[in-house]
């Protein structure tokens, strides 16, 4: 699918963030990158851009992008960016005779919503435009959207002014090469330049299709709005499926804080995992030191471990650095970092009064937290099925077990914490053992 | 793919096995059962079996058994069962109007070379056999067996009396009904109601194709060739390619030798496993214990436990028990169990002196054990792909590091055992690590 992105405008109100507006980064990565990476995770895989203020700066940034990502980019010049945004669209006329993407390099969103624009099967001589259908929408800027009435999955009426409407223009559009004619029509009957201009000249045919929905997306325009997008995509991080209740309401608006910085530095999620680790290490050498205060220091830093633990990943979405080995290097540093946390307490048991059974409680732990881990992915898929039917299980992670470490260390109750972890790990696995026979 | 399966003779060399020869059991399944459970593994889903010499016990056990597999099994009497095995195919000739799979009840097979033969696409009016092109096979009873001269993948001539022959007839053939044509023709012609000689009829018209393999078959007439099937099938089980070189070389021909009486044994795959976790559990206590004498017989126990561990996977292989859950299961026990084994060898250490390094080095060999079967699967996945591109890894399993345990306990040289298990163990994870990322 060819996708064609508009990136000629100046985005005077965003000046004070970067020059040129598509290549402003919104948490690290330039908004233009955000776009073009969505685009190409719901389907897009050839792009042409229009670009005009500071073109040749944005250029070069493409040029370099479809280097690094593997894809062409081609670059189309619009030197009458000052004018309506309908002249930009107008330069890929010659490039592009079937069906196209339309999207704006400032405007961030689910590529979910893209994905439905593909899926769709236009006829000849249509436009397809999704139309945000929640009008109470917080993202939105309602001095500044365009504004959409549509009925019966068409488009009535399109613009700024509109009194009776029940949507939003998101900007996210599926063409035929029907709208490059609609925009001339428009140009030369009365001047008008705008793309909503042709839209609306197509919906008085009933020739433009409104695909409704309430996902993600944000028109980046100004300071509240960049603002609030940097904010929307920190808040993306934090409904993950699978955490568990600590890393849920302790861990991760913690690490989201703190990834919002990390991604403005040169650092690689791998990194921040093997940083992380290397906490749990000095962690667990603290607690084997011995004494109140060094107990105490360790849980603390144990438990910003597992904080900074989560933003490995969160930089990896956000960075679109994602990778298996990346998943599997952090689930290794995590084995040993537990497995070490648990020996530094048994140590700093073990060296106040040498009792076999500590030392088998310590054993009992390490191993229970390992057995959890290792049949984690196999019971996961088996409950995957089984929750579809019905049935869920229990889930007591990684961020439970270090709180626990943190808890124990930070009162002193080292002993107590072990038998916990040790009864409730082993408990478990046997269960899910139980649980997966009878499956 | 329908199946039609002779099981009418009465097999009278075999009778010092079993009444009925269809159902004498090999390693503890019955030979019809494996006949069908193979050709299911290849395809087959309908199955027609041809009874005569004591048709009804051999009826009642089809009945059970396709209740058991959950698949239809239509009986067809053939009473008279003493003459020619043609009259037994041409019982099916009102029930099979479309190609089948034509084997005999007592013919063993790789499901490879049935697969060979539904994957073929067959013209009307044609037959196909497959013909063993190893002449020098073993398995083969050169007095009885039926020779087969083939040509550019057609039959020329078939009989047992061949002088000119390069293959011999499996016994497995995939028909359209010209086999029941070519049968009553020949019958009318001059009596022959041999199948061999209605193959012939075609062969004359160049309608029967050679499907040439040297894979596994067998065909179980008389009780030496029921012992080299029992031992071709137990052979079978050697060639695990993911064993280690203690499994290969030690364990795997001595489980073998276990497995062969198990499986006549109302013993599930499941409690062998649980068997050979007690057995390490009972070692681990004795390391515990202290003294040489406990510790060389929790060595002797440790090795038999690994060695037991062998027979689950090959009893659920001879018997058809094999499952997701119960490699899984064996997987988690073989986790405890070498935790326990290692936390036992420290233990006797620490028993006769406390020492840090040696709580150290134990841990470290626990962890590290833990870590490698941790990282297998990923990093075996990853060596999948790598070894077709030419690059293979270590594979240093859990028959090394039982039989390492084994070693130290029995020459007494406990610590410097954990020492090696715990270098070698985590530096061929770190190993592992480092080369998927390179990956």
């Amino acid at each position: 699918m060819k996708c064609l992105i508009i990136a000629a405008g100046k985005g005077s109100r965003l000046q004070q963030r970067g020059e040129s507006k598509p290549l402003i980064p919104i948490l690290g990565i330039p908004l233009i990158e955000r776009v073009i990476r969505s685009a190409m995770e719901a389907g897009a895989d050839e792009f042409y851009a229009v670009i005009g203020y500071q073109g040749d700066t944005v250029r070069d940034f493409l040029e370099r992008l479809a280097g690094r990502l593997a894809i062409r980019i081609t670059p189309l010049v619009n030197d009458d960016w000052e004018k309506g945004n309908g002249l930009s669209v107008l330069k890929a006329r010659k490039h592009l005779h079937g069906p196209f993407l339309l999207l704006m390099a400032d405007h961030l969103f689910d590529p979910e919503l893209v994905r439905a624009l593909t899926a769709h099967s236009l006829p000849d001589g249509e436009v397809a435009l999704v139309v945000d259908s929640d009008i109470h929408n917080p993202l939105i800027d309602m001095e500044d959207v365009t504004r959409v009435k549509a009925e019966d999955g068409k488009i009535r009426d399109i613009g700024k002014g509109l009194t009776d409407f029940n949507g939003f223009d998101t900007g996210m559009f599926l063409c035929t090469p029907a709208i490059f004619e609609a925009l001339e029509q428009n140009r030369e009957k009365d001047g008008d330049t705008t793309l909503s201009g042709a839209v609306r000249v197509l919906a008085e045919d009933g020739r433009a299709k409104a695909i409704s929905s309430n996902g993600f997306w944000i028109d980046v325009d100004d300071p509240a709005a960049f603002h609030r997008a940097e904010q929307a995509l920190l808040d993306r991080l934090r409904d993950k499926s699978n955490d568990g209740p600590v890393a849920r309401y302790l861990n991760r608006p913690v690490s989201v804080l703190i990834s919002r910085h990390l991604v403005k530095l040169d650092i690689t999620p791998n990194q921040i995992s093997l940083l992380s680790f290397l906490c749990s290490l000095l962690a667990a050498g603290l607690f084997a030191l011995g004494g109140y205060f060094a107990l105490l220091l360790g849980g603390v830093l144990a438990q910003f471990a597992s904080i900074i633990d989560g933003c490995d990943g969160e930089v990896a979405r956000l960075k679109y650095q994602s990778s298996d080995f990346g998943g599997w290097f952090d689930a290794v540093l995590d084995r040993y970092a537990d497995a070490f946390l648990l020996f530094g307490l048994t140590w700093h048991l073990l060296a106040a009064e040498a009792n076999n059974w500590v030392l088998f409680t310590g054993f009992m732990a390490i191993i229970g937290s390992f057995m959890l881990s290792y049949t984690a992915d196999k019971y996961d898929s088996l409950m995957h099925e089984r929750i579809k039917a019905g049935r869920a299980g229990l889930r007591m992670g990684r961020d439970v077990r270090v709180f626990l470490i943190f808890l124990g260390a930070a009162t002193n109750m080292v002993l107590p914490v072990l038998v916990i972890i040790a009864v409730v790990m082993n408990v478990e696995t046997i269960r899910r053992v139980i649980v997966s026979r009878d499956g």
